[in-house]
Parts: C-alpha cells; sequence; structure tokens
C-alpha cells in the first residue's frame, strides 16, 4: 500500500466530492459548506485552494477532463466539431455555469486552479496530433478564442449555445486561409 | 417644457448617476446602496430595474454606448479592427468587469437590460453599411461570436485581452472566405 500522499489524497477527494454535491444542489459552495460535509478542518481548504472560488474551479475542471475526454477522429475538422459539441453540451448542462462564475468571481483567474491549466495542455496535445499528420498547425488559444469563447459568452447572454450549423461555422473559421496560419 | 416622463427620467438619472458611482469605486451594487446614494424609494428600482445586476448591466450598456461610438472608417476591416480595439480598453480598464459579473450573475441575461439588445442593433447597422457599400454581409452575432467572446473570455481568465497582432487574426477570420458568409 502506498503511504505518501495517502492522507493528502483522502483529504482532496472528500473535499472534491462534498464540492460537487454543493454546485449540483446549487447550493452556495463556500469553504466552511464544503468543510463540513466534507469532515475535514476548514484550514486544510484554504491553505490548499485558497479561495472557494478556486477550489470550484478545480472541482470543475476536473469533471470536464473526466466526463469529457478530447476527440481523436482521425481529423482536425472532426476533432474540433467533437469538442464545440461537447462544450456545447458540458456549459449548458443544469449547474454548467458554475465554472464560469467561479472564473468571474475568482480574482486569481485560472492562476488559482492547475486543472484548467491542464485542460488547455490536453487540448494542444490534440492539435500537435492534427499538425504532426501534416494538418494546420493550430494553438489551444485559437480554440479559446475561436470555439470555447462564443460558446461561453452566448450561453451566459443568455441567447443559448451554438447549434450544429453555427459550430461548424466556427470550426471553418479557425480552419480557413486566414484561421490555419 | 415637456411634463410626461420628467420625473421618471429624472429618477433614471439619478439611480444611473449612482450607481456609477458605485461600480467605479468597486464597491458593491445593491438596491439599498443604490436607493440611499440616489435619494429614491427601494421600490422605483425595483420596479423599474428587478434587480440590482439588472441595473448595473443597463448602466455599464449605456456608458459603453456614450464612450464608444461605433467607429465608421470607410472600410469594413478598418470598423472592425477599430472595433476590437476599442472593446478591448473598454473591459480591460479598473472596473470593467463589473459588466461581464453582471452578466453571470443575473438570471435573465440580456432580457433585463434593453440597453444591451440596443448595442447589438448598433453594430448591426455598422455591418450593414458595409453590406451596402459591396463588402461582406456580417450579423452583429458573427461579431459576438468573433470577436466580442475571445476579448471576454481572455479577460475573465487572467491571461489579458487580445493585442494587436492578435486582433487582426481575429478579424481576418470573420473576413475570410468562411467567415463572410
Amino acid at each position: 500500500v502506498r503511504r505518501t500522499g495517502g492522507r493528502s489524497a483522502r483529504v482532496r477527494a472528500a473535499v472534491h466530492a462534498a464540492a460537487r454535491e454543493l454546485i449540483d444542489s446549487d447550493a452556495e459552495v463556500t469553504v466552511a459548506a464544503v468543510a463540513a460535509r466534507a469532515g475535514v478542518n476548514p484550514t486544510s481548504i484554504y491553505r490548499r485552494w485558497g479561495t472557494a472560488e478556486a477550489l470550484v474551479l478545480d472541482v470543475e475542471a476536473e469533471r470536464l477532463r473526466e466526463n469529457s475526454p478530447l476527440p481523436d477522429t482521425g481529423t482536425l475538422r472532426g476533432d474540433l466539431l467533437a469538442y464545440a459539441r461537447r462544450a456545447t453540451a458540458d456549459i449548458t448542462r443544469p449547474g454548467g455555469l458554475a465554472f464560469i462564475r467561479a472564473l468571474v468571481l475568482s480574482p486569481a483567474g485560472v492562476e488559482g486552479a492547475p486543472s484548467v491549466r491542464g485542460r488547455g495542455a490536453a487540448i494542444q496535445a490534440m492539435l500537435d496530433r492534427a499538425r504532426d499528420r501534416g494538418e494546420a498547425a493550430l494553438l489551444h488559444t485559437d480554440v479559446l478564442d475561436g470555439i470555447l469563447a462564443p460558446i461561453y459568452l452566448r450561453t451566459l447572454l443568455g441567447i443559448g449555445g451554438p447549434d450544429a450549423r453555427r459550430r461548424e461555422i466556427l470550426v471553418d473559421r479557425l480552419l480557413g486561409p486566414a484561421g490555419a496560419r
């Protein structure tokens, strides 16, 4: 049995599970509420995450990674369309705005959430596979600008995520002559 | 002297001025605080705006309209570049996130803020001028997806608004063969 990090990993798992339950029930996620539900000392949460918003970011980014493995369809266009479809479903699900709300309310932005940076690296790996096949070379910030940003802003504005036709337009703009630089 | 709407207009002006002062001083904008500062009954605010978030949306959208007249450079590309530069400056100014925060926290989204819908119509007018000159026909939702969304999401993520080179890339993607449909 591996001992190193055992207690630390258990605390992390308990805190994540408690935070998820609060997020999913649309309850307010405070450090005190998470600590009580997880059976840990609030100090452990402050020490590791700093704020409730940073914890929500970390939890939601991990959930994204678990639930939404990045696609590998064999073509860049197929990967981007599948990614856009999945991202739209993730953000428009009940409670899906918790992630963006946490981002907006977190003074440190993504700096407080290693999982968010990890997601960027995973997207870059998907893009690099395409480049290695001889397709366009994109950066993960291109996907942020061209696909994730409109999905999020449309949802925030309450006008609904992009439909299938609009997602094709977004992807084709990225892949066009001006987009594939 | 026009009487109709006189008192109503004065209340509106007083409430807007009070809300702006609170926003600019980074104070919490509550209906009670705005009412006290404006010297009006909180009921007047609830009746007209519903929530503090809807009021902030209305105030910030009006400020946008006043401070940032839409460009008319003679070319669509020039207009979009000027718009992108201005939108980046607006959102990255101190307190510039108040608008997005209000959007995120407002359950009604843009529905509660007529000024936001008015801004969409003004952007469409700018795009229609270009179409009438024989340039590409874009919708204001294209500008939302391709320009405003990445500016906002980058700012929310704490990675900074797009620089001049990135803004050119965003505009050229919109104007490319796939974007100008």
